[in-house]
């Protein structure tokens, strides 16, 4: 007889069971990641129901204890699964029985599996998010501290991947830990969504026992709760927030990893990635291959996948709960695991990777500072557009002649254009040309020092 | 003579340009929806540049009277477009030269189109999410209406889409609404990150002709400038969040639109959408069909489109501007107007739905009080594992003889549980069921109006 | 020393490495499930290096044995991984070395990791997708069996989710079994373009050894070898493929699964699912919830998901082999268990379900016949456009007057048009309406049979 | 009265109709591009009703006749849409009615929207696919023709964007040209299933007057006829499958363009991009961006997004046709348009491409022959695993000697294997290295002679 297998809706079932089926039904392998909030969760629903008047003082220290001993065996690596425990809940009430006997089964009054699971992953979400949160902190820290220590460094800054304007090293590192700022800025707001507390839904109609959700909010320390006990077993806002978090966030570090990938290459050769964060090849002996950073640049696609993956099965979806929302904790298992790794390898990347500085100061050239020469005629009282084209026509000049730009002789400056003058040799100095660029979010000194110290203090008040 | 264009780029190309190509290129045809901001910020950059002293008053004016008056030329709809306009900037100045000579010339001084075009796209945005806004908090307002008018109204809640428990009618417009108010709320921190200016940048390296940033922001009203200028001219963060913040609020509404097409079947008939949302079918004459609420459903799927696809496009970019950016604007058009009418629409459909009353009492069936009927025992002091599976066993005895769950005699259910007494009977009246989800977020009439509260706060806070 | 760790690029580094990158790096944990097919491929590379006269006899027959003994530990599950097994194949290759010492060494010559994981995974896929295909076959077999077994019942057939037309109960079945024979079709054809070869590319350049790739071809039985190197090492077309016909498949179920999901509501109650694919609630005793059919439906969501983040991780990298293509195993493992489980689960589920016959009967109402009252008045020589306006008269007046369209009398009907006659009543047979729809694709019997031959005969072709 | 307004389902709506809904639900704006194929479609439904004696012969010259004026209509530009046309097949018919009077009526017996409308896609996509086949022909028929002629040309082959073996440019080419042999065999196969004719579905039931399918399908050129009226009218697959194809496609061409905008850097300096397909800056007057690769690669984005929605919108959609599906016309417009364009600049960048020679010789260099070097060691009989290791120690000594790997002495490599003798240097030619690589697929002269060969007859082949 089916309620003999001690499944959660005995006494009502009277068919068999396809083991394929029970296998795609049932989320132990997965959610049993869930042990120690799932208990930390019945905890403080049992303090609710005795509060209630649902459990005796007594009944509720054993039910206490119990659920104490339960951890433990999922912390010692002793608790054993059974064939029918289809979930984490079941599994934690199951032994809690074997351990305390009949009152386990006061346990889930008023509650069920649709308030208790989502409440769940929002505590182990907290926690992670929190982890994340440090981690990505710390990336950015040690970006804005090596950004500091190599502020004197020039090299070319690219736009469409062509040299475009002489720029500090700095400021290129400075501009992927600006963007990383605002993953760390949504990461808060995507906890402060998460920090809810839906326990006390019940399945949908809410909890008609009396239990009291500020008890249980307090108890587990959220920052507020649903507002509806529908939604909130339904909604995975939340996990949608947090796949999109992970999927920007990826993106920016795509563009980091692409970035230093070209660096590192033969010819741009500007950087060397630590041995450590570098692998082999096993057939060609020279190679020294930038996985570290394709595996970075790689993870955007997956993390990009969970997210697309768990909007399409939410669309459409008819509202409370549904077993299609099943899906989200394996899409936040991977993604969180995936983020704490990158993270921590970018920051490895970051603290342990060369520069060779020759080779940047070689790597600029003076068709870089063609901007500048416009810049020049403008300040001698030339409309832009004309002095853009006057500098576009020495630049056409010096290629035509072979020469490097600032080896055009000033009788042929003037033949573009008789504003130019002696001073002219003034243009050609990389470290006056960055200079120039003094207005906030430039890339002089004295604003890249302003950028390192907005970094800083955004950082500081995040960790508050 | 490729110079004789006038592409801004006039002085340096030899070659000649593929007319695919140049269609292929060119943005005009949908950047055009920036012509107010682009004078908008075009104007401030003047401002900002007579302050620095590139501009003299008198050429400042100059410039603004020609700004003013392609503005008028747009808002007139007499603006002629030229072959060679590849954008709006290039339209707009080359129009203002036009208008006021080769002063015209002087307005790009410092500027790229790479920070000119980010600001004209925040600006849009800006505007356009404000009214996203108001309409979103309009739509939540006319549930929350509807809510409080009709919360005397039971009907079937559905989990699984099978019956689960009596609930509010207004109970399943919170579940919506409240939904809705995360979007309302995650549109405003994406505002927030909109209006930030990135004026100033130049295409990298920043401004350096002495252009105050500050006195730009305070101009165009922006809440904050960017930190990096390389960063300010490549991140596309705000487009994406804005893209996804659609996304999931259309999947809000994919499920609000699949409940109510589901409820307005035959079968279900708790609801009739308004012939104004309604249209028939060309072959069949009976039909009437929920045209609306599919377009609403299947919008999701588009806009989430938009999404995935700038995601992709920014995957793996070098850092700084790529033309591969180019692809922010169409998307962002699109799925603005896809939004404003999605939500205008969802109000209408909302305001105007009737709903079967009697249908939906009819649509309650005392098996839906099985749970309430564990908990008569559970109050009687058995665990409630061992009242759900009486509770069971009652639904089964049921089901076997064939009668409705609350026709059992006392004695049939004694014969399950000796706990059941004469006021079981109180447990198969539906208004008394719903009256017990008295905790915070379910359905009795007191957390209702408690969820009606909370929501009506939330959105004076919001627009506030 | 790092050459002391058995790395394959041993000679060549001197750094040490973060804990967190070699997990991070490592695919070990995975892509062990390539176990028979790495051994496999090695064995046939080894036969075309002794052809190649690179190994002796003796040599290939040491090694031919070595690797089968390695198959054999895997087999029994006594192959025991070492910490530096970064992937399958080094460590097969590890374990072969430890079993028959330096001539080990000679199994990689002229091939490399490049080459071997894109031939180990084609022939992992070969093998499972011949699997996937006959369970998908599988699956419509039933379905059609299922069809031809209820051809004569009757219920209605909806659009947009509104009655609109009795059609065959066969006819809806054969509706989703005709969208999965595309997906047959789909499969074969990415079978094709799995079976082609890539050993002998190495990592980019080819094979400078003189093996014979048409030898290796044959020896795994392969339909074709891959035309350039360069390509071959790096293409992940079949893999997409693989994602998007698994992708298109599963919108196909989930539709199905959204169908039946409906059908099997108290409100349809056109359907029961058999027990062994429901499950019950651990709240609500009376629930039993199609948890089989949500699985179905939500995994559409996971196995987009995968095809989403295979393509972005794919976009714009650069050609060959990239670290990035390491992210294909595991979608590729996930979506075929995810698929096999489907597959098997719809089978079971399609077998099992109970039709409720006299419901489906009930369902049927005169309005539906509103088109072919229509086609009557076309039969009689009025215009389809006025037929259809007039029909719709006759549904409003039924409306109006509060009775069934069949209720109306034929004075009534001749108000609207003096077509009708006393033959009209024929209209109002069900079975009479049904066999009208008589054209190939129809609901018509005849049409029916015909459509269950040719899935019939498609699945016959298939096969073979 | 609604009736009045000339909606096709006049006879039965008594409400008003909202303005935003209105737009909302109307489809003309794009689907007017159907006009051709709808017209089309009609005269060979309208011959189809003759022949079932549903049209008199008059009566269908009529039609024909009054068809012709209206495609005539469109071909000038003089077709005037009314505010009540809502889609393409609405006008047509309305201007029909206008031109001939009632018998216009006749032309939608026992048709729907419903196999109209997808039977106008499948005609207008057939004849967009052609075209899109023959573009894709011409763009690999352009780089096979070029690597024909530039394959003594060699350069570095890259994995990992590191300097991995010397390849003949050509090989390079054809890489990508046999990726894109599969998206033109792809194509085909697409199109095979788009060649299927639904029109004789109705709206869900068939045709019920006789209308003979294989007539039609002749009449309009199709390759065969749907098998169910219910799929036909409701399955988006060969929708979705275009939208993938061009999505796979756009990756090959993503990576083609990351390739030629990298070897296009200052630093690779391997290439250079025509001034046709080249832009300037507006603010940098040296700068030449390769802004149509950008384009093309960033279109990946754009094309897989419409994807992802498609299939998203398709997800747990109820069977038969739903309005959702009305999405697919603007995706297949939006994405042909968009192939088209990519194909066209692709091809004309790959032909008017220069490519630099000489810097494509000096970027080759001698640690490029480590794993020849190893080959060496090979063919003196040390196992791969030793040989491997001992060119790594080469490469060690050579970089801390501070010389090239050519440049070591006999001695010295004598020092790492007493295998080395004089006839090492024969390993340092490039034009010998290459050439080893004769295993079909490989670098070697005679492999790219194949390539060319197979990659023609594969042409030829798709031609016919």
């Amino acid at each position: 007889m089916a309620s003999e297998s001690g499944k959660l809706w005995g006494g009502r079932f009277v068919g068999t069971v396809d083991p394929i089926m029970e296998k795609f039904n049932s989320s132990i392998t997965y959610d049993q990641h869930l042990w120690e909030v799932d208990v930390q969760g019945s905890k403080a629903y049992s303090r609710g129901l005795e509060k209630a008047g649902l459990l005796t003082k007594t009944e509720m220290d054993q039910i206490l204890q119990g659920l104490d001993k339960v951890a433990e065996e999922w912390a010692q690596g002793t608790f054993k699964l059974n064939p029918n425990d289809e979930d984490i809940h079941t599994a934690n009430e199951r032994r809690l029985k074997e351990l305390i006997g009949e009152t386990a089964g006061k346990l889930h009054t008023g509650r069920s599996r649709n308030d208790q699971v989502v409440t769940d992953l929002r505590l182990w979400m907290r926690q992670n998010c929190s982890t994340l949160s440090a981690l990505l902190r710390e990336l950015i820290r040690t970006m804005v501290d090596r950004a500091e220590a190599e502020r004197d460094i020039l090299f070319p800054g690219y736009t469409h991947l062509q040299r475009a304007q002489p720029i500090r090293w700095s400021h290129w590192i400075l501009s992927h830990a600006v963007a990383l700022t605002r993953d760390s800025e949504r990461l808060l707001e995507v906890q402060k969504r998460i920090n809810v507390l839906p326990l006390g839904s019940g399945a949908i109609a809410g909890n008609p026992l009396g239990v009291d959700r500020e008890l249980l909010r307090a108890e587990l320390n959220f920052g507020a709760i649903t507002l509806n006990s529908m939604d909130a077993t339904s909604e995975r806002d939340f996990v949608a927030e947090f796949l999109f978090w992970a999927s920007l966030c990826m993106t920016h570090l795509s563009r980091l990893a692409e970035d230093l990938i070209l660096y590192g290459t033969k010819e741009f050769n500007l950087v060397q990635l630590s041995d450590a964060y570098s692998t082999g090849s096993s057939l060609m002996p020279q190679k020294k291959n930038p996985d570290s950073l394709e595996l970075i640049r790689s993870k955007a696609g997956r993390v990009f996948g969970r997210c697309a993956g768990l909007l399409m099965t939410l669309k459409g979806l008819p509202s409370t709960y549904n077993k299609d929302l099943q899906e989200d904790k394996e899409a936040v298992f991977e993604v969180s695991n995936t983020m704490s790794a990158v993270l921590q390898v970018a920051t490895g990347v970051i603290s342990t990777l060369q520069i060779h500085r020759e080779n940047m100061a070689r790597a600029l050239s003076p068709d870089m500072l063609a901007t500048d020469l416009a810049y020049y005629l403008v300040r001698k009282g030339m409309p832009f557009r004309q002095a853009h084209e006057a500098s576009g026509k020495a630049v056409f000049m010096a290629e035509t002649r072979g020469v490097a730009l600032n080896q055009l002789s000033l009788q042929e400056l003037q033949t573009i254009s008789p504003l130019f003058s002696g001073d002219v040799s003034h243009v050609w100095d990389y470290g006056h040309s960055v200079e120039q660029y003094a207005a906030l979010g430039g890339t002089a000194r004295s604003s890249v020092d302003w950028q390192i110290g907005q970094v800083r203090a955004l950082l500081g008040a995040q960790q508050a």
